[in-house]
């Protein structure tokens, strides 16, 4: 599936200036416009656009790799947490699938994205979403056929 | 690790309103506080605070369900991607590991994580944060003991 020099994620590995990580099957750098000093991309080497594309054999080597820097960031940047992300699609810069992984302060500044919520969702609004949900699973959401 | 009354989330499934999606694992169920209809929650039944504490045995199943959830809450809400997150410690209401699959459509008003980021960082912190990623990978942040 790669898109070789269309991507701009594909093949960054030897050229990016701040590599922090790669193994087999992904690499991982900081983000040139990070929101915090240590803002860290995981890319995957093979071209995914999205998370729903990552092949059911990647996930448990690449989120074990999201879940060690997670770690790794936290720990060289003296953070008190962190904050893991992907975009899929809307409001994804690169589409070749990239996990943020931020380190994260109390105070820090960043309102995340818990604004703005819903204070009191409409109880048809949910019910319907509920029942919309529990269809695409059945349907089989899950199969990549299906996609 | 269960923490059992003492946790919000523990045993929630059986009584949670909205619930999506359970198996052995984990379960699924709609924020009540939604960023947008659909927002959901998937939690692992047992307790693990972060994703830092997810067992490795639990990284595939789990983030399988991720992503099955990612693409079924897309196609539900017909919606044009979907972000999806974990705030690890700093911003997590509560503490037992929790994934947010949020629908999500050009323009819907959610500015996500991406203000304010900066813009041109100094060379000298992105080396020394570099340098300190790629140690504390060196040094071990991805087993378990060292956290």
């Amino acid at each position: 599936m790669s898109e070789g020099t269309a991507c701009k994620f594909c093949g960054i590995a030897a050229t990016a200036g701040y590599l922090v990580f790669e193994d087999d099957i992904s690499f991982a750098f900081l983000d040139h416009r990070p929101l915090f000093i240590g803002h860290t991309l995981l890319v995957p080497r093979e071209h995914y656009e999205t998370l729903n594309d990552l092949p059911a054999a990647l996930l448990a080597p690449f989120f074990g790799n999201v879940q060690m820097l997670a770690r790794a960031v936290e720990k060289a940047t003296e953070a008190e947490g962190t904050f893991v992300a992907i975009n899929n699609r809307v409001s994804q810069s690169v589409p070749h699938l990239h996990v943020h992984i931020v380190p994260r302060r109390k105070k820090d500044g960043l309102r995340g994205f818990f604004w703005p919520r819903i204070a009191h969702p409409a109880e048809e609004d949910m019910r319907q979403a509920q029942a919309a949900i529990r269809r695409a699973i059945v349907g089989g959401s899950n199969s990549r056929k299906d996609r």
